[in-house]
Parts: C-alpha cells; structure tokens; sequence
C-alpha cells in the first residue's frame, strides 16, 4: 500500500506527472524548452487570474518570498507585516533580514488577519511602503480574506505582497481584480509537481517599485526573468525536468477546469472538517468562516501529545501527516488536502487517525 | 535516434538516474528523506575530497555563486575578481550587485588566468579580502589551474571563491589539499543529474568571515542551512526529485572511482581535441596546455558562420551543440563532454559536424 501523504506540501503527484519530469534533458535555449516555456507562463497567467508577468523562478517558496522582497523592498523601507502564523513570520523574517523597517502585526494563531485593523496600521504611519500578508497560513490552516485586505491596502495606495504558496491553484486568487502586486507560489503544494520551482506575479506597480529597489539581487533579480522570458529562457538554466512536469500538471489542472479544481478542495475540506469532529477532535481554526480548504490543522483530544500520535500514525498507519509547529509542536497535527487529493484519501487518514487515537487511550466516539 | 546532446549543460543524464527523480514524494523532515541528506552528503565531501561542510541548495549554479558572494562578501569589500570568460564575468557581476568594490582583472577570452599576475594585484592592493576565480570557463574551454591560483590566495592569507560549477566531479578539485575556502557547482554537469540543485563547501576560514558578513541574505544564507543539515535537513522545502536523482548518480560515481572518471573525461577530451583538428577546426583555447577536459570550444574554417553550423547540426544531425557566447556569436561552436559520456558520443558528434561543413561549403579534410 503506498504511503498516505497527508502533510500540506509537497504533496503526492500524479504518476504520469512524476514521468513527465523522467524526460531526457534538452537544450534550455533550443526551441523544445522555449515551447514549454512560452506555454507555461500563458497557463500560469490563467491559474493566476492575472495579465501580469510571472517570474519562474528554480527555488522552493521561500525563495520566492525571498524575491518578492529584494525586488521590491529597499533598506529603510517601512513594511507592515501581517503574521497570522509561522509562513508570516518567515516573510517578516525576509524583510528583517533585507533591512526594512518592520512593523510587525501579529494576529494570535488559529485566527484571520483583520482588514480593519489593517486599515487602521495604514492610517497612523503614511510611511508604510508595502504590506506583506500570507493567504493561506499553513502553519494554522487559516485563509485570509485576501479580497478585502488587498481593497484596504490598495485604497492606501501601498503595495501588497502576498505569500500565496499554499492556495493558489487550489483556492480562488484573483490577482488582477483583487489588485495584487506581487503574488507567490510554488510547485510543490496545488500544482502536483515536485518541490524546485516558484512563481510570482509582479503587477505594473511592482514594476514602478522595482525599478528604484536598491536591495541587492541577481539570481532572482525580476528584470533579468523578464528580458529572458521574452526570448522563452530563463537567465539562469532553469530546473528543467520540473518544467516538464509543471507542463503536463498545467494541462491536467485546466483540463478539470479551475472552478472544478476549486470546488473540489471545498468540498473535501467541508467533508475534512466535519469528519474530524466525528472521531473526538476540534478544528484549531478559531473561525471556522476562516478555515482553509488546503490545510486543517486539529486540536487532538485533551492528553494526547500530538508528535506522538505523528509516529503512530507513520510507523503504524502507513499515513503521513503534519506536527504541530513553534509553539504548536505536540498540540495540533496537520492534513494537507490539496493538489492531487481526492476525498477517499481523507476518510481514510482519519480512519487511521482514529485507531491510532484508540490505541493511545483517547476518548474515541464508536 | 535519440538527441546527441553535446551542450555544456544541463548534460544527459543515464535513464535510471531520471526514473530514480520521479519517485513518489515523501516528507521532506521524515526518516527516508533525512538518510538521503545524510548519505548525498558523506559522498559530495569525498567528490569534493573535503572534510568542509557542504551546502546543498535547490537552486542553478548561479545561484550557487551569489550565496557564495552574500554569505561571505559585505558592501565596501574589495575583491579581485578574476575573469577568463562569460562565467567570471557573471561572478564578477554578482559581487558588484552585491555591494563590493571589484578589482577585475580580466584575462583576454582563450587564455587561462596566470597565478604571478595574481600574486602581483594581491600584492599591489593589501585591502582586498576575497578573490573569485572560475576553475573551468565553459564559454572559452580553458581550465584555470586553481592548484597555483589558490597556493597564491591563500599565501597572501586571502578568501578564494572558486567557481567549480562545469569541472567538479569531471576535472579533480582537491578542496581541502588546495585550501579552497568556497567552492560552488551544480547537478546538471558532471553530476548527471538534472538541473536545480547547487552544492558549496564552506572551509572554516569561511565561516570566519560569514560570522561579519553583513549582506542581506536568507534562502541561501549558510548558517541556517548548516544548522538543519545536523538534523538531516534543509531549512526551506528541498527539490526532491533532484535529490533522489542525485543519491543514484553519486552511487554510479563512486562505483566508477573517481580517479577512474578523471582518466575517463581527460582521455574524451584528448581525442576530442585529436579529432576537431582531423576535420578542419582548431582548438579555441590559446595553449592546449589549458584545455578543458569537460568542454572543447572550436573555430571553425574560415568563413563559417557558426552560429547556421550549430542550427544545421541541430535540424539535419539530430546534434545539440553550443553556441559561441557574447563577442565569441557566431565565430565558435562548443562540444560538451562531461558526465554521462562516451568517447562515441563525441565521434558521432565530430562526424555530424564534418558533414554539416561540407554542407557549408567549407573545406573539410577527406
């Protein structure tokens, strides 16, 4: 029996997809690759709801966090960094370590980032440049209402960077008409491709800022991605057989169409949410209005230490879920539901949850 | 038939090598994964011939060389930065984006770099802290003897960075007898695997300097990668697949020995070289002395075009090979011959390129 990969990423990729990146090599200037490239970047535009540039970038997602900020962030810059877990922490950390003035805006975890509050950040210090906010909180299994955090922030007329790594392509993001500046993913959570590539958007006003950000860059550096892509390349050789990959996932996601796509991972979640109930645990999710449809991190009944019940779980259950993380560790677990997933592959990582919970003496329903 | 692909990277890599990438996915901070980071490890330091760490980055070769600059160069440093082709110059230009104030010294393209002329700028400008340098210059087919190069570094009590992304694990680079203090290449050479994964080792001189290094860095930044490799682990999601690749090839290395893939890449190379001459080309490398054992770059008779042999090589022989690069367009063509190769591969090639000359009308010898 294969592995359940229930962790949020990387997530189990379809076989046909995994072959796809078996291809032999090729010119990464020749006529193939541009082919490839050319049409991913059109079918990344679709995914992304955007008519903007997508820099396809070979890193993991934080190196594409990483780009967002050393393209757009300069020292001295004031940044509002809304945290509502261990994903915005890690984007506060980039714009700490590229010397941004970092006003921190922790949400406690379990709960959504709130517009408001935002709103009111922006109107006591003008000085704020950019905010950068996490969509889905993988950390959490919190979504952020995105929509309306991207209105305030635009009515401010300050630029948003959103750490989209965990839903887009599994969850709705409208990067034009939300007007998102900059938007980053990765090809290891909805995408069903290995981990090894980034994708992030850069709108018109990103551009504008782009060109007066003095932080230093090369490798990522987004005008460097943008003359190439204009000739189908990449500066740099790109990780290629994960383009062939993301070729074939691209054609199969659109295939299902989005909408398809989208209300799939819904409906798993909703089914997600309400199974755990079933076998004595709690939604960590303080909102359930916020609970995301990628990730749902879960309470386990009272006494049960959480890391423990990973172990069971993965020496005995086949089943490979999630830990608590920072200050989590041993509290919640995790179930990633997106990318390649059907609802099959939930019921049964809670059935395993279930007997392992048994087994370490929890308070099970019958 | 399938491609004879005799581009200077990404190289060909065996097909038990690509089916090993597309292996189902697993957890990046489980068990399985934590032995394979273990194991590339212990083998990348005996291919390195280093006891250094080793930093294992999902990233291409350049972005190799600017965590080498941003882990080790701050603003306002001065380094020498030695040019013998397109590859120094982009190492040269990274220490510029980040900051350092660059003393290049630039060696005309065919030549390699002479150690007494570094010795001379070392001696005529005690401020400088580092000094980059490419081993094998991919654009021109010239090997640098690192062995004299880094004797004078480290003579002058200098960092060396040393660009070894077309030559480690073709061409000998004895890290540690020559005390080099940064060494960075790349999956996609001599390493038979596809391209995204970069590896650096990092002396302890090194990590003397990393400690005042102020430039912003946080993907690439060696600290946090040392300190989750103790733990089996990368700091950010790895690409996987390239590992798994890369934990096949380097059984298939060191099955081979590495002494017995030195003779094997020196003895192509020489035939190579042999052979170019036969059809009426001559060796680009101004002393043969200096030629690269991982790529042979070629003039061709006069009045060919390169840049229409290499389209013709492409559409009528069914061979990839490469072009000349900035001023060299059109004037050069390069034969790869590194990793998975054999002598047949580049007699094939050499053939295809003898007819495509006769096509061209150039005098090509019976």
């Amino acid at each position: 029996m294969p592995v359940n990969l229930r962790i949020p990423g990387p997530t189990p990729c379809p076989e046909d997809v995994l072959q796809a990146g078996a291809k032999p090599m090729m010119n990464h200037r020749g006529p193939e690759f541009r082919d490839i490239m050319f049409r991913t970047h059109t079918r990344l535009q679709t995914v992304f709801q955007t008519k903007n540039d997508i820099i396809m970038l070979t890193t993991s997602g934080t190196g594409g966090l990483e780009a967002a900020v050393a393209n757009i962030v300069s020292p001295g810059d004031r940044v509002l960094c809304v945290s509502i877990g261990a994903f915005g922490d890690r984007f506060t950390q980039i714009c700490e370590a590229y010397g941004a003035k970092v006003t921190k805006m922790q949400v406690p975890w379990g709960h959504a980032a709130n517009p408001d509050e935002i709103a009111k950040a922006l109107d006591a210090d003008p000085s704020i440049k950019a905010v950068t906010v996490t969509h889905n909180e993988t950390s959490t299994g919190v979504t952020n209402d995105i929509a309306s955090i991207a209105k305030v922030v635009k009515g401010h007329d300050k630029l948003i960077l959103v750490d989209a790594v965990s839903s887009l392509s599994c969850i709705p993001v409208l990067v034009d008409a939300w007007q998102c500046d900059v938007v980053v993913t990765a090809s290891q959570k909805g995408f069903m491709v290995p981990p090894g590539l980034a994708f992030v958007s850069v709108s018109a006003a990103a551009w504008e800022a782009n060109k007066a950000a003095k932080s230093p860059r090369f490798y990522f550096d987004f005008k460097r991605h943008k003359d190439s892509l204009a000739r189908g390349e990449t500066p740099w050789t790109p990780g290629m057989s994960l383009f062939f990959s993301l070729d074939l996932a691209l054609d199969k996601l659109l295939k299902e169409g989005m909408e398809n796509v989208y209300a799939r991972h819904a409906s798993i979640a909703k089914h997600t949410r309400k199974q755990i109930k079933s076998i004595g645990c709690t939604l960590f999710c303080a909102d359930p209005k916020f609970a995301s449809n990628t990730v749902t991190a879960i309470n386990a009944p009272a006494g049960i230490d959480t890391n423990k019940l990973v172990e069971i779980l993965r020496k005995e259950e086949n089943t490979v879920v999630g830990e608590g993380q920072a200050a989590l560790s041993g509290k919640i677990f995790r179930l990633g539901h997106m990318g390649y997933v059907t609802q099959k592959d939930l019921d049964d990582a809670i059935q395993a949850v279930k007997r392992a919970l048994a087994k370490m003496g929890a308070q099970v329903p019958a």
